[in-house]
């Protein structure tokens, strides 16, 4: 059996369209009456302290969201595997995401939107792909592709990750040892990390005034696609104003929704975007975790499944 | 003899910098001393009314720019050939404003900027870089670089021109017979043509309202970084405004530098770059025509030649 755990979004369309792609495996929702010790399987999406509450014959916890940061911290997640979401379309639209706002800073968005609001026609030349590093912060499922998009680009490109990896055109830089050098080379980082103890915090003062200099005038960029939680609101504040940065992309908050009196909100060099850059899609989700219940139920092994040493 | 001869900027350092390139050979500037019966080569732009007198020996007129439909305007062009400037730098740069402006609207940058000015937190989804379609009029060097760099994102492309061709993942479409179907499937429509009497103000309120609707929720968009006099500009301030168009990203403008008293400066889905899309580099500029007066010198043919008849 599996059982549909959903909050914060309706619940029902999830269970409705499990039902209809396992039939005749049966499919419940939390809220409904059933045993919890037929559940094998769980769908989780910011569970409840109670939602696993009884189930003692579970297979596998399965994961709404591509980062299980949250589920991680559930006080009581059971022993069974957690399996994330990992999705070709989910990839390709954050791939988007990052290459619509790597694209847009190359280009000088920022300058020539504060000329055009003064009228100003001011002929600033901004430099080639080929002349700008995208540091990439994470190189797994996320990272890997948005580097297989920027590369044809033409952009230069290096990668942080925990482990050295060997892809073809991506510098690699490894461990914390790595990680100023891999910045002192890095016009426009691009954070794809999960959110672990290890990289809470990540995007800091610090690290931003490790970053490159010179190469795009207004000075470097950060762009944030992965947990609110990696940033310190309140060093980006500064950095955008005093010209440590210049400028942000920012998907996700400390605070989501993001507070209606942050100060990020008015800070021009700062763009916005409502943790939409890769929205789970609900139909690709349910097709995923229905071939994977199918493959497990007829003995294949889990994909994807979360390291809980590693927190990812 | 190469005459150098530009207008409107700094003329010495392009005459410095041929004079090193094709050394012994003897290098000119208009307005310097010499016997223009010498002349072989004029290397122009913006030429001034009697910038081709007394050029008896004229081999070939040497275009600074992609474009030449000034050149072809002027009263006293000779009949030598017209060569025009094309290098893989340029096409680099064109292709880069295209992919950041393509992306920017294909990830509705206008509605997230309106929502984070109002401090709303409105979690609308992006369409899928493979659901959009970008169609692009005029396929020669430029588009299909543009071409080349936008379908590995994944988007659908089509493109327009004189000749039909047969390009690997664009759909063509050609002639005026072909431009409404071109339009009809197209959501966000970049010009690269040459401007001639036949495309002069083809970016006007009938093709805007034959392009397709649904596919992005703002409208379809335009970009232009061809010419300014493609575009009828209070047709795009009309349909910007009425919501025929979702967004414009311009690069070019009937008159340059835009007034400051244009409308189109204050339109908030009106993306300005002052012609900066791609600036010709004169090292890369330079060292293209040394190259070919080289080898014309040498015997051999002139590349892009400029035909007459179709004015590009
Ligand atoms: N904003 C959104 O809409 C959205 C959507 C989906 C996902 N996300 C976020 O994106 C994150 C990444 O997703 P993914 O699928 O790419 O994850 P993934 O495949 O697990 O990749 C994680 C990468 O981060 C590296 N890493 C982890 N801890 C590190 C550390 N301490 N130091 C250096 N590198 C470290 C890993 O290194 P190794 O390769 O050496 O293991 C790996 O390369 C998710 O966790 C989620 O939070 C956000
Ligand atoms: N904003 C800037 O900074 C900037 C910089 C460089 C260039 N430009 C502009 O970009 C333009 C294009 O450059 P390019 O090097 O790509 O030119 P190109 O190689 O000559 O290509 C022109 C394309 O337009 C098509 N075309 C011409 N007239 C047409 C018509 N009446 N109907 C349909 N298609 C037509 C041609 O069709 P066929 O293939 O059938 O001949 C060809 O595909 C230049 O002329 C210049 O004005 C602007």
């Amino acid at each position: 059996m599996l059982l549909v755990h959903v909050t914060g979004q309706d619940q029902a369309p999830w269970a409705a369209a499990f039902a209809e792609t396992l039939a005749p495996y049966p499919v419940v929702q939390h809220g409904d009456g059933h045993d919890p010790a037929e559940v094998e399987y769980i769908f989780a999406w910011k569970p409840v302290p109670d939602a696993f509450e009884g189930l003692g014959n579970l297979k596998a916890v399965l994961s709404m969201g591509a980062g299980v940061d949250a589920l991680m911290q559930h006080p009581r997640l059971p022993a069974a595997p957690v399996v994330r979401f990992v999705a070709d379309d989910l990839s390709q639209r954050m791939s988007d995401y990052v290459v619509a706002h790597v694209t847009m800073h190359q280009r000088l968005f920022t300058s020539f939107r504060s000329a055009q609001r003064a009228h100003r026609w001011d002929q600033i030349k901004p430099p080639l792909a080929r002349d700008v590093t995208v540091g990439i912060m994470g190189m797994g499922e996320l990272g890997q592709r948005a580097a297989q998009s920027l590369g044809p680009l033409g952009f230069a490109l290096r990668g942080w990750s925990r482990s050295r990896k060997s892809i073809d055109g991506v510098t690699s830089f490894a461990e914390p040892d790595g990680f100023d050098a891999f910045l002192g080379g890095t016009d426009i980082l691009v954070n794809l990390l999960p959110l672990t103890p290890d990289t809470a915090g990540i995007l800091n003062r610090t690290t931003f005034g490790k970053l490159r200099r010179g190469v795009l005038p207004g000075g470097p960029v950060v762009i944030n696609a992965a947990r609110g939680k990696h940033q310190r609101e309140a060093d980006l504040v500064d950095a955008l104003r005093d010209g440590t940065l210049g400028a942000a992309s920012l998907d996700v908050f400390e605070t989501e929704p993001l507070p209606a009196d942050s100060p990020l909100w008015d800070i021009e060099n700062c763009y916005i975007t409502p943790h939409i850059s890769a929205v789970s899609d609900i139909k690709s989700c349910v097709d995923y975790f229905t071939r994977i219940i199918q493959a497990h139920e007829g003995g294949g092994a889990l994909p994807h499944v979360v390291d809980r040493a590693r927190g990812y």
